[in-house]
């Protein structure tokens, strides 16, 4: 379900590179709160959620939610505690994707999988947990005083994750032959597998700031060009690039015959494609002016992105 | 996670058994309505979404909700998707559970289990979606006027079926040596593992009514009650019934070295613990009069069933 990418180092931006670090920072003091300390005769499945969720990431999920609600200056505990429960939901999707039913990956960001580290059982169980965590962060009176918000915020999360979202896009990656897949099926597949959760970041802060649908619905857009671009890059890096580097198995989908905007379109396609798209997300921030610095530098972070 | 019960044809009781059916055709109703019909690439989740929850079930937890409700007057809609929200949620534990990492079972209500029906993949992933449909019928503006009631609704399921609620409980029922539990390691495993869907699922009815903390915790502490005469006749019927009557393989957990309380307290005792459970179950309803009458009448009905 969550996109298998896992970005390093790559690009320049000292300024995106510190907000997010802080982003990180600040949503893992936040997940160190929220999720539940080891205890009772049941520690063991709390200690595989806090084993997914501290195995490291870019925590890029997090830095969205709180860049754009930095972009109506929102920010403190609510915003944390949305980041928090993106990213929660996010581990999840990683814990149940690499089961041996699904993907099979013994490793994920250079450790071994949940499965691995714990078992099966464990693995499905702390996948349940960390996502059923999710909606008790959001609704939790902490994350905004108007529970018409956190309502919203659950219903748009469940959306986004749900059969018709995350879980529908990894569905289809796990059982149609998208050795055939055109271009169209390729975009759908990868809106619902992962760009329906940046667009939940992305509008998340809209939403804690109560900003209405116009604002919404540009942030939704952005983050459906940002997604494309991370997956496209993501794609590349899985014809170019090296386990080293990546901390997972490479070449992967080459060799399960799998489509991506690459197989389709070519690495010198695909990558003008990717930056395309990159110019368009750029320009649909204009009207944040300097708020959006971070949100529009990501885009050439992620063009240049090598691991 | 859910109980691996179910009960069947059992007692007498013509009141309850129009109560329990009338509970269940209202309630598979809304769920035709809630769930997605199959459509898309993806359309293979909501099949497998489908294909549990409507093979059948005593919709045990949705009669509890409106039942709950009833004890305030409140019917129609809002009970009727809060009832659906716990049906979908147990039905995911029931997948959950079945998967061959878990409890291994092929049957599930007479039928082939999710994974079997599909494939494990498949089962994940819809047992994943209904998890998340749970609070997304829950947050619907649909279900409560007031969005403070429907994120107490999301909380508290939440809560109840997280990593120190039914997860937790499953987590000590696959991994704890629990061939030497005591009577109370029993209990508090039973107490997560289905108790705590049981209580919400009896104070919801309370929560969607506003009645106020006193009628929550009188009707947590009647679901406690019967919750535990549930899972003693469950345990009783793996010792005396066949495959047959049950639907499901029987003698599992004697085979599997389990400790249940029957297997403690020996079957005469058992009973007599159930039935001193039951009695006070009952005296707790005291304060609702006849309003109360098919939750009364739950507890010898249970006490009675054959499968």
């Amino acid at each position: 379900m969550g996109s298998s990418g896992q970005s390093g180092a790559g690009g320049s931006a000292p300024g995106l590179r510190r907000a997010l670090e802080a982003a990180a920072h600040g949503v893992e003091r936040m997940l160190e709160d929220v999720l539940p300390k080891p205890h009772g005769l049941q520690a063991r499945v709390h200690e595989a959620m806090r084993y997914a969720i501290f195995a490291g990431g870019k925590r890029l999920r997090p830095f969205l939610v709180l860049q754009s609600a930095a972009l109506f200056e929102v920010a403190g505990t609510g915003a944390l505690r949305t980041a928090a429960a993106i990213e929660v939901l996010h581990t999840y999707s990683l814990v149940h994707d690499d089961l041996p039913s699904m993907d099979d990956d013994d490793l994920r960001r250079g450790q071994p999988t949940a499965h691995r580290a714990f078992d099966e059982a464990t693995a499905v169980l702390a996948g349940d947990a960390l996502l059923t965590i999710a909606f008790e962060i959001l609704s939790h009176p902490a994350t905004h005083a108007s529970a018409e918000v956190r309502c919203r915020l659950v219903s748009r999360l469940a959306e986004a994750a749900g059969s018709n979202g995350m879980i529908g896009g990894q569905m289809i990656d796990m059982r149609a032959p998208n050795s055939s897949f055109g271009a169209d099926e390729v975009v759908l597949l990868q809106r619902l597998k992962t760009g329906q959760l940046f667009e939940f970041a992305c509008e998340a802060g809209a939403i804690l700031a109560e900003a209405g649908a116009e604002h919404e619905t540009r942030l939704r857009a952005y983050a459906r060009d940002m997604g494309l671009v991370f997956q496209i890059t993501d794609d590349l890096l899985d014809v170019t690039s090296t386990a080293e580097k990546t901390g997972k198995a490479v070449g992967k989908d080459q060799g399960a015959g799998k489509a991506t905007l690459v197989s389709i379109m070519g690495v010198e396609g695909a990558r003008q494609e990717a930056r395309r798209i990159a110019a368009r997300a750029v320009a649909g921030l204009d009207a944040y002016d300097s708020k959006a610095a971070a949100l529009r530098e990501l885009l050439p972070f992620l063009l240049e992105r090598d691991a």
